[in-house]
């Protein structure tokens, strides 16, 4: 408990210096080439970019010198220190590093895509030998009324691995793909990380609380750190976050949720990333054309966003885009008019979505109903974890 | 045994990989900005700058990837899986990686000192935690003839902590300052690695070899990795390694030398890292001026190199410049001529004192004639390492 005060303690100040350095530091992204111009405001300003390296680092210094004191109490008495709990926040602070680091690279080298798939992959390793020698549960418990088919739980044994090396790389590139307006990736992970925090504080009651436990000390000096970050990155933004900050969030999201065993839990926090992933995969997989870029459209005359759209040539559309065209249409998902020749659509990503449902408004109005939107989900998601699985296992 | 065999494989594959990526990315680093001239030659072509993120990636990666077969026979028997030993190796990677995006941001960012000193003390915590739990030997034994005045052995307590932590700065920063011109900080990195990779190799039978062990599975993917890179480093070099480089040699070998117990014999194979650093100190503390690059002078005409030279203006000489000019004039170690108003002397580096001792010379004359320098270093080390103290330890 104790530990517990003094680890808020050091990120109160985490959070103050956070806040005094990014301002600091701004000049230095600048000179180096890291910046870029908001698409979605009249002015050329350059702003910064990549700034969630500063928040990042500062996430993990401050869990390094945290370290002595989480194990205060074990470091006097050697001989019962818990090796594997270290072994484990060792892994889990080597996997957010590694991301930090391909983030960073990302951002000022503009990596290919393999290397976005395959570095996230390789970063969970050391997790997943932990998670092997640790616990090496790799079971699903059944629902109760699938038990008759299945029985009381599934063991899926290296499946579960795989499960997990892709729950780094989807939770990394989901934020990363709800983004493109001022304080939107940040506010998501917020949301997201104040929601594990509370699902964690309502588990510290049950038998699993070490584990518990255990994501407090991960996820509070995530949360102060990103709160200075998203001073910043508010609308109208005076630093951009870059790729760094999505990756180090879905990361320690998924470290969190692999180490802790509530992965599940935290799939359901994902909620909206999950909705636009899902809307987003007929143009990330080419089906659907898509341009470079997916943001808003900024008008200058009426200082409002509305949905960017995309064009399909009539003339080369295969059969599944048709179908794909008509049954987002059939569900009103789609908002489009055609001629002759083409088909003109909005891009198809959860921001233009609400852009076409609600129609045209200001950035941070658009902002706060899409960080209203994930909080929703995450009172769905308590409802669905809580009095919900109530019903479909034993609890 | 056998996984040692497997271990090579595994670098001569990364080898391989490394070498191919190099010229592959070349074009991402000078796209991002990232490209230094070559001041040692007359061409004034764009040299990629920062190279050293991606051989030092691909050391992590070759790591990661083997950290299965490393623990293989460990895995199969939980029960007595060595947590400890896991932790260990976890602290290292965490290290490095830290290192690896410390300097990648200083190659970037042009960081400040303050964080250049700052940053590697912070990374190198967890290090100092699993040391403190795994042996926490804070002793040092004492030499024969010393004994009668201080015991068989001085306990240092929290000082060797101190001093740990100050290795891994010492380090990070030794190599560093050594460098200038076209593959000699490559060339010296893998000079100390071969004598480490060697010491560990004469100390395999004996009773520490567990720890020469751990340090051959950092050591091994170290040196393949860096000889890609020596291949693209050398004259006339097509990329530079940049502080990225450095940052992770130096880290490496500190934390073997932590962790594995020889960190007094890795300081021996640092000799002229540290001749140079204390001919270097009075310009690096600013005692006597220090220009903003303190490389050889390259004279188009000759094609050679000669010493650099710094100005002292002499109603400016403090008391303690004097001496200092005064005592290395008297050991030959300046070349040094003066007017009425001023002193004009060879910038104090240990690449412009070859240069003033044996005339100018090719840069690729010098860069041998420094690393047969660091060879001959290594002889000294292992002459005091063995034969030498056996006189001052019984072993």
């Amino acid at each position: 408990m104790w530990s517990i005060i003094i680890l808020i303690i050091f990120c109160v100040i985490a959070y103050f210096i956070t806040d005094e350095l990014i301002p600091k530091l701004k000049h230095l992204f600048i000179n180096a080439g890291l910046y870029g111009i908001d698409l979605c405001k009249v002015s050329q300003e350059k702003i910064p970019e990549a700034l969630g390296v500063v928040s990042g680092c500062i996430f993990l210094v401050t869990i390094f010198l945290f370290i002595p004191i989480a194990f205060g109490n074990d470091l006097m008495d050697r001989g019962s220190f818990p090796h594997n709990e270290f072994a484990e926040l060792l892994a889990a602070l080597l996997s957010i590093c590694c991301m930090l680091l391909l983030g960073f690279a990302d951002d000022v080298l503009n990596l290919k895509w393999r290397y976005k798939l395959l570095l996230p992959t390789v970063a969970s390793l050391p997790l997943l030998v932990v998670y092997y020698v640790n616990f090496n549960s790799t079971t699903f418990v059944v629902p109760l009324p699938l038990r008759q088919f299945f029985g009381v739980s599934v063991n899926i044994g290296f499946l579960y691995y795989i499960y997990m090396g892709m729950l780094a790389v989807f939770c990394t590139n989901a934020i990363n793909i709800l983004a493109g307006i001022n304080g939107l990736e940040v506010g998501q992970s917020l949301v997201i990380a104040l929601s594990i925090i509370v699902f964690n504080l309502f588990e510290l009651k049950g038998d699993q609380f070490k584990a518990h436990y255990f994501s407090l000390h991960i996820m509070i000096p995530y949360l102060s750190t990103t709160l200075a970050l998203f001073k910043h990155n508010w609308f109208p933004s005076r630093v951009f976050v870059g790729d760094t900050f999505c990756y180090v969030s879905g990361m320690t999201f998924a470290v969190v949720g692999i180490l802790s065993h509530f992965s599940k839990t935290v799939l359901l926090f994902f909620l909206p990333q999950i909705i636009n992933f899902l809307y987003s995969v007929p143009q990330l997989f080419h089906i659907i054309p898509c341009p470079r870029h997916r943001l808003p459209k900024y008008s200058a005359e009426t200082n409002l966003l509305q949905a960017s759209r995309t064009v399909i040539a009539k003339k080369d559309q295969k059969y599944l885009s048709k179908k794909i065209v008509e049954v987002l249409s059939f569900f009103r998902l789609l908002d489009k008019f055609e001629d002759d020749t083409s088909i003109v659509m909005n891009n198809m990503t959860l921001i233009n979505l609400f852009l076409i449902k609600f129609g045209p408004m200001s950035e941070v109005r658009l902002t706060v109903m899409l960080l209203i939107f994930q909080v929703l989900c995450t009172c769905v998601a308590f409802i669905i974890r809580y009095p919900l699985a109530s019903y479909f296992y034993d609890v």
